[in-house]
């Protein structure tokens, strides 16, 4: 690949508060990696090839911390059922599909093609409690460049008959699956508990087990609504909370990231486990308002020093893509703002951190268009009208509030230029 | 144009609670009107030419009650201001540009382009307080094929200097601007006065006078939010609230619809006033989120009565397309669910109705897909998976939450197959 020049408008997260704006700056990329990142170019490079993107803007590519890979096949469907109807009618038996591994393999080429359209390259992905169509996920989203941890999600109750996995038999396939995989780089194995209320303290106590063994990270939904966290505490009384099921059980003790769903309804001993280990609370503004949970205290968790990122949580949402969740985030912190006195509203930066640089630690080198960064990264078109002159980070609104994929004009992956229609080809001819 | 046939999946509300499903059914259509609607087709019809749209969905096609045409220009920026910093920096100066007839002509046909894309066909448009500029968006209507409603803005008072009239020229303007227009068919004058807050007591009662002379209808902004309803009570202590305002002044004597939009804190007389004249409250579920003035208590309004339609409120509302705020309307709805112990979310096809039948009054023969209704409709792809077969009903819920203009196949009105670019073209060339 050796060196590219980039032309743009040049926008990345230098904090979850402060957005840094290089107007028609350039960037230097050599074998994939920023090398460096220039109001004016050098004189160095003058007699260089330069790409010149014109008024669009070059932004770092999105995280999705949250989402789960079956559920694709419904999104947008089923959405004014409740929570149970949602779970029992279309959740459960969709996701029993995916022991048909033909259907899988159809399905989660078509997610990749879209997280690819979208520019979310750094995920964190549930599957289904099959073990052939998590493994074949696994090497599909090592085939398409994508980076991601993922899992075999483990249930062994409170599911349906159809549904639901012999405890020792999820352990043993959950453990195949992270030895068959415990070498790759790009993708990772991860942890994936279902949530505490369809795990037994068996399973859990297993998963810590492995968890140790394998120094893995754990992926789960925590308070997602007063009822699931209700419900979790009644079935761990020796637990003072949701989250100190995973302590105590053991799932916080590998050096992997921990990343954990929605948290609307944290306790001072959530906060303490989130803070402790390092952990992500990932809010997922559209899922979360589909389902009537509530909507994250996120400018109050990040005030108490903890990690917030973004989700699409696809099915529970219903957009794949992120940008649409970073808009949304700020939208519902104005609702939030309105029904709850003493919380105050979050703009549309501190959303663009969460779904950028702020999964920096998961993905390294990730996140934002800084010297020694991957060069992962998109191209979009600047939406403003020509007519009159607007600031740049009106652009980076517009498009999060109302683009799509079609305004996406380059995405990048360590560089590489990316065509999410010939990666699917060549998933789909695997 | 005489007779087609069109064969598809046809959805279509015969009321608030009922969606109306043929599946695989046929609709003929002659001189733009619809002569019958079947499940299977008469023999009569066994020699003539059907056009198969095969598993697409063909449904009526959309109303936008509420939507400010020089705001166009602004959608999704400034969207994480609040209220006044919102009004301020970027709407006043956005709609003073409106001025400049060159600029307004660009703006007004990109707009009458996305709304032709977005199957909105059937509107109620506030303008600004220029009248070269509102007579040319008039004539634009007019020339698009789009029914519509629309007036020049009021206000003369708690507003810009540079953006504000004086009472009688106001009146004056609002005078011509309907005389020139009166004897239109297609696109109809409207009483526009921005809000009471904006508007004094001698306006008012021009404008009254007015609706009485020229039998008309009134476009506003109804109890939006806290401050504006106090606000307007304020400054008419002669008033027992924000609705009496219209109606102590006359501007409900004429026969021409009653549009009020968001009606979000309805005191009992805002009730009587709108089931008295027949008149429509707006949801925009996406504006009132926007900024921050709380959500529409639909369902109740619904249950007492009271006529419920939608509209995008761009630029407070972000996106111009109707079905995206049908799915709003749904999720937002379980958002104040959460918040508020009485009330009750609605679902899909509630919203479905009120962005199709429900303004059948206001837009005669439209809104559904019956027997001497015009064709105003949509052809929808079926954005259902094919693996696994799913009820119709869940394709025309896919599109409202994930759908977008590319799924948009064929748009008829009048029964005329509408190409939005070669209409953008013809006005752009006038």
């Amino acid at each position: 690949m050796a060196q590219q020049i980039y032309k743009g408008n040049l926008l990345s997260s230098l904090s979850y508060d402060e957005l840094k704006i290089i107007e028609n700056g350039y960037i230097v990329v050599k074998d994939g990696i920023i090398s460096d990142v220039y109001e004016k170019l050098p004189a160095e490079y003058n007699n260089e090839k330069i790409t010149d993107y014109g008024d669009r803007l070059i932004i770092p590519a999105f995280s999705d911390l949250h989402m789960h890979a079956p559920q694709f096949a419904q999104r947008g469907i089923g959405m004014d059922r409740l929570l149970m109807d949602w779970l029992n009618d279309y959740t459960f038996p969709q996701e029993a599909n995916f022991k048909d591994l033909a259907y899988a393999s159809k399905i989660y080429a078509r997610l990749i093609r879209e997280f690819l359209r979208h520019g979310s390259f750094h995920l964190s992905l549930f599957t289904t409690i099959h073990y052939e169509a998590c493994d074949l996920l696994f090497k599909m989203l090592e085939d398409s460049g994508l980076y991601a941890y993922t899992g075999l999600v483990n249930m062994d109750m409170n599911s349906p008959d159809y549904y639901v996995d012999d405890t020792n038999v999820s352990l043993e396939k959950t453990e195949r699956f992270i030895v068959e995989h415990q070498y790759s780089q790009r993708v990772r194995p991860i942890l994936t508990p279902r949530f505490a209320p369809t795990c037994s303290a068996k399973l859990m106590k297993g998963l810590g087990e492995l968890a140790l063994k394998y120094d893995l990270g754990v992926q789960t939904h925590l308070v997602e609504s007063k009822a699931e966290a209700a419900w979790a505490k009644e079935l761990y009384p020796d637990c003072a909370s949701d989250g100190e099921i995973y302590e105590k059980y053991g799932l916080l003790q590998g050096s992997g990231p921990k990343i954990f769903a929605h948290v609307i309804f944290p306790t001072p001993t959530e906060e303490r486990i989130l803070k402790q280990y390092d952990g992500y609370a990932v809010h997922c503004p559209d899922a979360t308002s589909n389902i009537i949970a509530g909507i994250m205290p996120l400018s109050k968790l990040h005030d108490n020093g903890i990690n917030i990122t973004i989700g699409s949580d696809v099915g529970g949402g219903h957009f794949l893509a992120i940008y649409r969740q970073i808009a949304r985030a700020a939208q519902i912190s104005k609702m939030k703002e309105f029904y709850e006195e003493d919380y105050s509203k979050i703009e549309l930066k501190n959303a663009f951190y969460m779904a950028t640089a702020a999964s920096e630690k998961i993905f390294p080198h990730s996140g934002k268009l800084e010297k020694g960064y991957r060069f992962d990264a998109l191209v979009i078109e600047n939406m403003l009208d020509k007519e009159y002159e607007r600031p740049i980070a009106d652009a980076l609104e517009r498009f999060c509030y109302i683009g799509d994929d079609r305004n996406i004009f380059a995405r990048f992956i360590d560089g590489r230029l990316i065509d999410p229609d010939a990666v699917y080809e060549m998933i789909c001819k695997k």
